[in-house]
């Protein structure tokens, strides 16, 4: 089986089905139809195997976090997602692997109405790059450098499963003492992120700033500082932490995972404080409050009472 | 060094300047402002070591061609290159390496005016993926299924040298009875290919359809004949060769190298005969008749003579 025989059977039915795509998959460009008036948001992201998930990883859930990855980009920027490419490096062409990784890429697919307009698939070492495209109004982007001193900052969801959901996969024979339903909520936040499309959709226009935490709190925070010019406060007893996560952590382990753990892929948005409880009640996941912007710069992360913490920052560094 | 560090230190001045790129790298997505009224071609092809460029090739001569082979797939449909994205895996933050391939990135980009508006650098083998977009109008595109029988079929340029130049690079030290103008001809072929961009846009409007030759005349042609449902007959007696190609090639081998070897990334074309004057004055480049389409399905190979060859077809599989 040739390579062009491989992306058409495997590939053709993983993608939403769209009125603007004019030609898709098997020309030598896809042709697409952008709405008028509108910027177009891209962004690509590169997966490597045994890097950017487990080597054991299920080929289903890689598939659906490779895309996922990607909406999570388009969901800080208040874009709507609508097509996207695949580069697809791979030893094989395993047909069982190739099946499993594109119904979860399908299911992802779906779930978000992005269509795959494009591959390119060739014997190389497991690597998947996807590069995905939106729509979004000029006025509303969401950037990094709108950051202002007096905001607000939150976070959707919880923070630290996933890195936790990762320590736990690679010695999951020694967790049993571990509630089945929690591996499960853990593993799930691990390998099939929910990128918050609906919630950077609400925040259009109403946040200052956003970006998405893959890193790390403290390394990808770092990023909407430097480009805002301002510094932070965090209070680190305000991090958002799920049951299971809660449950899971010794309190020792706790902030580490939290603020530099990564793969989180919830938002991080500074808001003005004026519209936090009117965004809260649009949104349909949490927003917690964790901290507020400064003039000052620098990110000092805070304890309960106030008193500075010595947490290192960096987040997760793929060349380490 | 990290990897934001990485992407911002070489790849920032990699890039053409552009009005319509609102937000550039460095944002969770670039934000582009595409045209009214226009179609988005999209494309994307992944380069691993050793597979679509010699082991030892210059890390410019991998710059540059990464780009250039996504570019000639926009030439192919007659879109004018606007941006891109790059997903490169390395591994190891080899800073040499790094500016080199910068530098040949950028040199392709800068000729042909196209702007890199986001990347992800990681750690991993040796490759590289990039997603090119342009636009182009969507009455003149030109699209792999719309050749019809008697349109003729040319090719621009030449065929097999870059085919021949892989041979050559291979053996090196054996050939020194070259001429080493010949030798530079047929490696700068290999590496640094010459999207037909501006052929591309010349022929919108009268071509009937296109196709960039990647892979190999054979397997690249039967697509279009798949895709428009028609068959085609080929002179091979009329197959373009470069001087240089003449003199370094057994007559025994020209024929397996000009239409299997692949890389050449000229630009295969099907236009009514009644064109074919016009379209020919206004390139920049040469544009060879080689065949016609036949209602007949099938590729057929002629002599000089019209006598049947027996030709594999099959073109270059990345999976063999």
């Amino acid at each position: 089986m040739n390579e062009f025989e491989l992306i058409r059977r495997y590939f053709a039915a993983c993608t939403s089905s769209r009125e603007d795509v004019v030609v898709g998959i098997g020309d030598d460009c896809a042709l697409l139809n952008p709405p008028s008036a509108q910027l177009l948001a891209v962004t690509t992201d590169m997966l490597i195997a045994g890097r950017h998930f487990p080597l054991d990883a299920s080929a289903f859930d890689i598939g659906w976090k490779s895309l996922a990855v990607n909406l999570s980009d388009l969901a800080a920027m208040g874009a709507q997602p609508c097509w996207f490419t695949l580069a697809l490096s791979l030893p094989e062409p395993d047909q069982s692997w190739l099946g499993e990784f594109a119904e979860g890429l399908g299911r992802c697919a779906k779930e978000f109405g992005i269509a795959l307009v494009g591959g390119d698939t060739t014997r190389g070492a497991l690597s998947i790059s996807i590069t995905a495209m939106g729509t979004t109004d000029s006025a509303t982007s969401m950037r990094r450098d709108g950051a202002r001193a007096g905001d607000v900052i939150c976070v959707t969801g919880t923070l630290g499963d996933a890195a936790l959901g990762l320590r736990l996969w690679q010695r999951r024979s020694f967790c049993r003492e571990l509630v089945n339903t929690d591996l499960e909520l853990l593993w799930g936040r691990l390998h099939r992120p929910q990128p918050r499309v609906s919630a950077g959709r609400a925040l259009r226009g109403l946040a200052h700033a956003a970006i998405d935490l893959s890193d790390g709190l403290a390394g990808d925070l770092q990023h909407i500082l430097s480009a805002s010019g301002v510094g932070a406060e965090i209070r680190v007893d305000q991090l958002p932490m799920s049951p299971a996560f809660a449950r899971a952590t010794p309190e020792a382990d706790r902030l580490a995972l939290q603020v530099s753990g990564g793969d989180d892929y919830e938002l991080c948005i500074c808001i003005p404080p004026k519209e936090l409880d009117s965004i809260r009640s649009s949104l349909d996941i949490p927003l917690v409050e964790i901290g507020h912007i400064t003039t000052e710069p620098g990110l000092r992360w805070l304890d309960g009472q106030g008193r500075p913490l010595p947490v290192t920052a960096g987040g997760y560094d793929h060349f380490q």
